[in-house]
């Protein structure tokens, strides 16, 4: 897939090799996401497992085929246990992903992710502040809402991925996922579904187990945006709210099938 | 408004001013009650964070318009991290609002919840119970769910609030709402709504989106808590239970219109 | 009811105890299933209090009719206020629940839970991974889904419970409940209620409600799985996916009346 964007097909094979294989995403992620994070996992066909004491989290790790770790709720324990975590990850070349929530925020949480990013995540996913933040431009991020938007990203998020080694994604209106050569786009999804909290988590942990189940990081990663996308945009045409929406789209990822992927999936370049 | 209650059109104007300002409100909440207070505030259109470490409570506090103290699921080092948001809050003349969640049940939570009253909290929002027991009066609260009425605690929320030089509100079948002095009562809601968990703490995080919009503390709290009841209760004319209502109301919240909010809000001295 | 099976009328004498006594069930569970199983005692007619620290814990056991000890998410301070409350229940002689989420899997989370089963929880409630497990089996649990299924775990539930001198529940297809020598199987439920996350913890949780108003461990556990599979099991008769199957649920749970008690739960041999 070096030369080719992922196409609908590869994005239906990723979510069917998902359903098959259920593969076991371990998260180490902030309080408000776990709920939504375990559930769209579970919609989703994977099996979610939230372990984050110092004490097991490098340990359960092992046990994984991909991991979580997202910096929203962060204190000094967990940010030990997600740099454990990572650590054996990369030791057993395990895929991981770390969603920076609100980095640039406070110097503690700015500290936490430099040293996480440092460990050379196999994707980094943000919204257009976290990534500039991260990559040491001046995003203009306050909290977990972004008031910048993807397209001022792009270049930070090129730049991001050629330090790491490995993919960035910058989820807003249109996502944007990169590996700092080929830079591909990815649309769906609808404005209601910044009214639900932690959606953007959710987001990160459903890249989680599509690495799991595919090696090219960057086909992953889009496959995720693109299914959660897909299936907000569906719920969303019939939810009066952020309520009803939030059920929905656990529905619909659950019933997501062969021919609304091959027609539903927008990727492009 | 010294001597006049909050109007449906002052309220009307409070809800319209949340959603034009998006007010970034800071939440050290117990963790039954993030998803729902992030999704209430979310609906009615401000934005939430969650942020409880003592690395970074008080750099973070600083960065909102409002916070939010709530003591439901209580360990040392939060009540640390709340002390700091609160004394920044404080020093920078943000508003906060303190929701002493089962304050009387252990001798821990009482300690810490009057450590915070001492900090004088722009407004305490709890059940009968709890103000009756903050106040130093025999409250028969048994963890979150109070057994004492709205109407027993009018007294001693008045002479709460004379202390705090705040506003105190008492929630249960009818609202009470007062600065020490005058004295409001919001009608609304629905029993149905007690069947939720963290329904009132969810209250209290609205009340800090509209404290962070309007200077009168007893107008912006008589606004919020209206406001949800008024969503409680067009949620409850629909539903068959509280799985259904949970999420109805979070579509009504999102939804209310000018006519609705005229016609349906009822503050009264 | 030495020699009989708990009967469907029994069942519902004690939704209906439950409904008027209200218990207060004090539950030390992990944060992912915080919210749903409040939200299922409250439905159930129960009401919930989440307490965990080790400043308070003990104390505030001593208040409540039943304790809920989940080890999902578990840390070095949680661990020593679960014995603490744990100590504290049978001190007092309150019935205590033990929900061994994913033990097994980190030689941490086999010695916390190890050491809570010396403590003799009135009831353990598991799959059948973990029950193996627990049991000194070798069970093939991965994080919190079990691979193994309950008749596989039978003869290691009765060898606990003849440990514990208490009850143990393996939950699964259909449910096994035994006190080490009569051993009752409960069916119901859907095999969609595995795509929410949380629904075993929040099981566990409905077992200590039902433990506070019935004094036969192994019947208040009985009535607890059944009710809880009855309502699953009419809920996804409605649901098109896990979304709107964890809200109906909770409808569901909250309407049940006589006539659907009598019709729908089994329990038998």
């Amino acid at each position: 897939m070096a030369d080719t964007i992922a196409t609908p097909a590869m994005v239906w094979s990723a979510i069917d090799a998902v359903r098959q294989a259920n593969p076991l995403v371990h998260n180490l992620t902030n309080y408000v996401a776990m709920d939504l994070s375990a559930n769209v996992l579970l919609a989703a066909g994977a099996s979610p497992a939230m372990v984050h004491a110092r004490e097991e989290a490098g340990e359960f790790a092992g046990l994984s085929q991909a991991l979580v770790v997202n910096i929203g709720t962060l204190s000094g324990h967990w940010a030990e246990a997600m740099v454990q975590a990572a650590d054996v990850a990369t030791e057993r070349g395990l895929p991981w992903v770390l969603d920076p929530v609100a980095v640039g925020a406070t110097s503690f949480r700015t500290k936490v992710a430099s040293d996480l990013v440092a460990r050379r995540p196999t994707v980094v996913r943000g919204n257009a502040s976290e990534i500039l933040s991260l990559a040491g431009a001046a995003g203009r991020g306050r909290g977990v809402d972004s008031t910048d938007t993807a397209d001022d990203a792009v270049q930070a998020a090129a730049e991001l991925a050629g330090r790491t080694g490995g993919v960035v994604a910058v989820t807003g209106a249109v996502d944007v996922v990169t590996d700092g050569q080929r830079t591909w786009q990815v649309s769906g999804g609808h404005p209601l579904m910044s009214r639900i909290t932690a959606m953007g988590c959710a987001a990160s942990a459903l890249v989680g187990a599509f690495l799991a189940v595919d090696e090219d990081a960057q086909a992953a990663t889009s496959a995720a945006l693109a299914i959660l996308g897909l299936a907000g945009e569906r719920a969303a045409a019939g939810s009066a709210g952020p309520g009803s929406l939030r059920w929905a789209l656990l529905d619909e990822l659950y019933a997501l099938d062969e021919p609304t992927v091959l027609d539903g999936v927008r990727i492009h370049q």
